[in-house]
């Protein structure tokens, strides 16, 4: 049996303590470069892996300093702090001829039993068997690693200004395609599977990338293995365009009402 | 005349390219340590004060890995990706026996004008001079260099559990005290003054800190110009609270309606 394909552009070989080397997998290609969320669960994949690391993932910031090439790559992970209740690492993905392309910084903690509340509750949706699958034939390769299943927010881009501005806001259906089982490297990458908002409010292709990502992670294990294979709830939106560059701010739920992650990001636009 | 005591506290004396010593400051203490925000504000300051910096900041994360002690700091900020559109900084503040204690990175971009758009927009909110100003008398030192003026979210909290469950959410006007003219270092400071989320939920002390912090800036220095000195609207929130960390938003708006920044924290807290 073959490996998932997420796993596969996961799949990193130790060079030395902390220090990994991998490849591009054209299943992840975006436009011109791997799909961020895949680059963002590298990062995190290095601090998971290194032998160093205690408890799980509390937050990543991803600097997406310049286009990761199609090949090989190297990422290494260094401790900068190990303290009593979370490690702080700082991660850099290099590449022959490139240098940095991605900077990151990733927290972990010790899983707890705390005092909890949930200040903020998911919208009801109609169950992803409800809702339609996106078509995703003949887009970017990425695109057709996740089932999407959207109930609001547009889908379609045309080459043309549409001339009408519409809304930034999606609610949808997620998980990976083929399913697989979630954990914190999948849900790293889930997080950024909200298309960049420019591209809703405007309707059509303009040239747009990720600047930085920080994604907090509010679950435990065992929250990741209770929504298994099952979609994720899915909530994305921005507040303003300005200067050529905008924010953006996702949520991801299980579908049980529990707030698996939070990830927002800053996104550059050309015009 | 003496500085404002923002300036004070955001004093560096070159000591090399891009490496920087500076000490905190008593008027911003907090409970342990200084207030974050002057550390933010500090790691933006190293990379402006950068002699190959270009470019407004758009984006920065603070990772505060360690408690700062009182005295003396370095910091140093390192170019990782000089780009076409965006420069990649890396930031780090280390004191003597301490190590580490805190990491960042920041983005900056070139001033551009470009399509805009104002996805969201901030709440009517009664003019500043209607609401009074709240009383820090007698609480960390940091508080009484901000103008707080709160209409939502709770403000007192008690040694003990009051036992009832309040909203995480707050809206405010805020600025510095004395009135200083806008900039971004302030600005990023002032993205650290909304009250970790906890306290005004459960309406008592417990321990609480900041793990890690984005923000990210949607103004250029125009905009910053405009506001002047008057008090920004503030809007804060948060999600989730569960196995020992919370997430918390926030928005700072210029009194036109403008989106200046938005930013977004993770938070520890103990019980």
């Amino acid at each position: 049996m073959s490996d998932h394909p997420l796993d596969e552009a996961l799949r990193l070989a130790p060079l030395d303590v902390g220090r990994f080397s991998g490849r591009t997998t054209p299943e992840y290609w975006n436009m011109g470069g791997p799909f961020g969320g895949v680059t963002a669960a590298l990062v995190l994949k290095a601090v998971l892996d290194h032998p160093e690391r205690r408890g799980r993932p509390v937050a990543q910031t991803v600097n997406f300093c310049a286009a990761v090439g199609e090949g090989p790559f190297e990422i290494a992970a260094r401790l900068v702090r190990d303290g009593r209740s979370t490690q702080h690492w700082q991660v850099e993905m290099t590449q022959e001829g490139r240098g940095t392309v991605t900077t990151g910084s990733v927290v972990t903690g010790a899983e707890r039993q705390t005092w909890a509340h949930a200040a903020a509750a998911p919208p009801q949706l109609p169950p992803p068997d409800a809702v339609p699958q996106m078509d995703t034939a003949g887009r970017n390769a990425w695109l057709s690693q996740y089932e999407f299943r959207v109930l609001e927010g547009r889908t379609d881009f045309q080459l043309e200004p549409p001339g009408e501005i519409a809304s930034a806001a999606s609610r949808l259906w997620v998980r990976d395609r083929p399913e697989r089982p979630l954990d914190y490297a999948a849900l790293a990458a889930l997080a950024d599977t909200f298309i960049v908002r420019i591209l809703l409010v405007r309707g059509y292709f303009v040239p747009v990338a990720t600047v930085s990502l920080s994604t907090y992670f509010l679950a435990d294990e065992a929250a990741l293995a209770r929504q298994g294979a099952r979609p994720l709830l899915g909530l994305a939106d921005a507040r303003a365009f300005r200067h050529g560059f905008a924010d953006q701010s996702a949520e991801l739920w299980a579908d049980n009402g529990t707030l698996l992650a939070v990830s927002h990001q800053v996104t550059w636009y050309r015009d």
